[in-house]
């Protein structure tokens, strides 16, 4: 997806290649479900942010693989739990994990994912900062959860708070973790960054699933923006007009880090602008 | 519970004081049911290993502190998560957290715990090492649990298996991460202790429990020492025997380790000794 992988020597055929080797120490049940999961896809955004990042840092392969691997561990442990704990039976078209394996093995497959989450840490140079923000970004990642379990339907304000409390803190980690081990400043830009990021893409996951979101009870910012008035289509409009608007605060913030550290950031924000197009112009 | 407390300058006041410190910064929700779950009890047993071994090897408070709060801290989250996935409603007399907060506040508070279990060890004076060992600890626990939801009447030798590795790398877990700020060698000696003290532990568990496990269909190694053909009083000795055997591997191993660094894991041998001796006599 980002062009700037074939300019680092750690690539994400790496990346997937060091989750593999994790999993082969890891109980065999807990192993297959992790595999199963991981197999069914995911485009390794926040392993691909990291590699960004520490190549434009010119951070070394070892520190490279360090942001890129714990934040996207992070990342698919919170999904393998939420899809539990939000009672949702698919994920990237195929049975979730706690469908196919069970609850337990699904609380088992998230804790381990976490714990090897922290285990990449060991090979940061400032480990001791570095642990600090992965739970950082753990706390908050748990807080959006835990208010997401617990709203119906949010007002459009509350919508936004709970999708960048959610979803922002591991858009924001690789870049984080590798400003932290280049140690130059900037980690509240790149969370500020990460926040809108996060917005803008759940949003665009919202426009497409705002019937199986109504069919579910689920939360989502379509049905938020009706809920206080709006017609669909223009509740639609107004989705797609704030997702741009965050998509320029994410720029702004991205191209704001030093040595352009938040240049995968600026990727991603294009990539999830021509989706929105896409779906803005589609009927 | 042991003495050897007052030898050091980190209390197991202070332990408590600094998880009431981690749950500050933690999401409300996320924190009360922690809250909940702490105060409803609990020895703090490896809390108070960890100091121990602190105080005998002359660790720092900071590395005493990382010692005794990172095992604790996963020792809950198992509970918290153990108590989701095998349905137990009742955790030291009081609702466990899932029965009393919902599923969704217990899984993301075990995910807390976990997390904020690796943060301590940011102060540990070898971080990388102390990773690795927290996630191997973290990694047999969840094999152990994972095997134990999957059987339901294990042989006697499969028993003491599981319990080994669901109970035993968390006690020896302070002992390990004491040696190695020491850098001196001996976990895998402690390993051994701490598994030896986990069929022991569970044993005693076990018989107190073994009339409440046959109506719930629970593992018990009662349970399972009387479907190889043991009537129930036999079972009963057979499991003190196999638990006094455990206790004296315990005390070996860990009196083996260097520098008195396992004269808690003996102190915790002793303590469940007394106990194991009041159940034996008991009609």
């Amino acid at each position: 997806m980002f062009d700037n992988n074939e300019h680092t020597v750690v690539l994400l055929s790496d990346v997937d290649a060091e989750i593999d080797r994790l999993l082969m120490s890891s109980p065999p049940q807990v192993a297959e479900a992790a595999r199963y999961h991981f197999s069914a896809g995911g485009a390794r955004v926040r392993a691909q942010l990291g590699l960004g990042a520490a190549t434009a840092l010119k951070l070394s392969p070892k520190v490279a693989m360090a942001c890129a691997l714990a934040p996207e561990l992070l990342h698919n442990a919170s999904l393998i739990h939420d899809d539990l704990q939000d009672g949702d039976e698919v994920r990237r078209d195929t049975p979730a994990v706690w469908s196919r394996y069970g609850k337990d093995v699904a609380i088992s497959t998230g804790d381990l994912l976490i714990s090897a989450a922290y285990v990449a840490i060991a090979n940061h140079p400032n480990p001791a900062a570095a642990l600090g923000a992965v739970h950082h970004a753990v706390t908050v990642t748990i807080d959006g959860q835990t208010q997401d379990c617990r709203t119906d339907c949010p007002t459009p304000e509350r919508w936004a708070t709970i999708a960048a409390l959610k979803s922002g803190p591991l858009i924001a980690l690789p870049i984080c973790l590798a400003l932290i081990a280049a140690k130059v400043e900037g980690q509240d830009t790149a969370i500020r960054a990460g926040n809108a990021l996060a917005v803008a893409y759940q949003t665009l996951d919202d426009i497409e699933d705002r019937d199986s979101d109504l069919a579910n009870g689920s939360t989502n910012i379509c049905l938020s923006l009706e809920a206080v008035g709006n017609a669909p289509v223009f509740a639609k409009n107004i989705a797609c007009d704030r997702a741009y608007a965050a998509l320029l605060t994410a720029r702004k913030h991205a191209n704001a880090l030093p040595s352009n550290a938040g240049a995968s950031l600026v990727t991603l924000a294009n990539l999830l602008e021509s989706k929105l197009k896409d779906i803005d112009h589609a009927t």
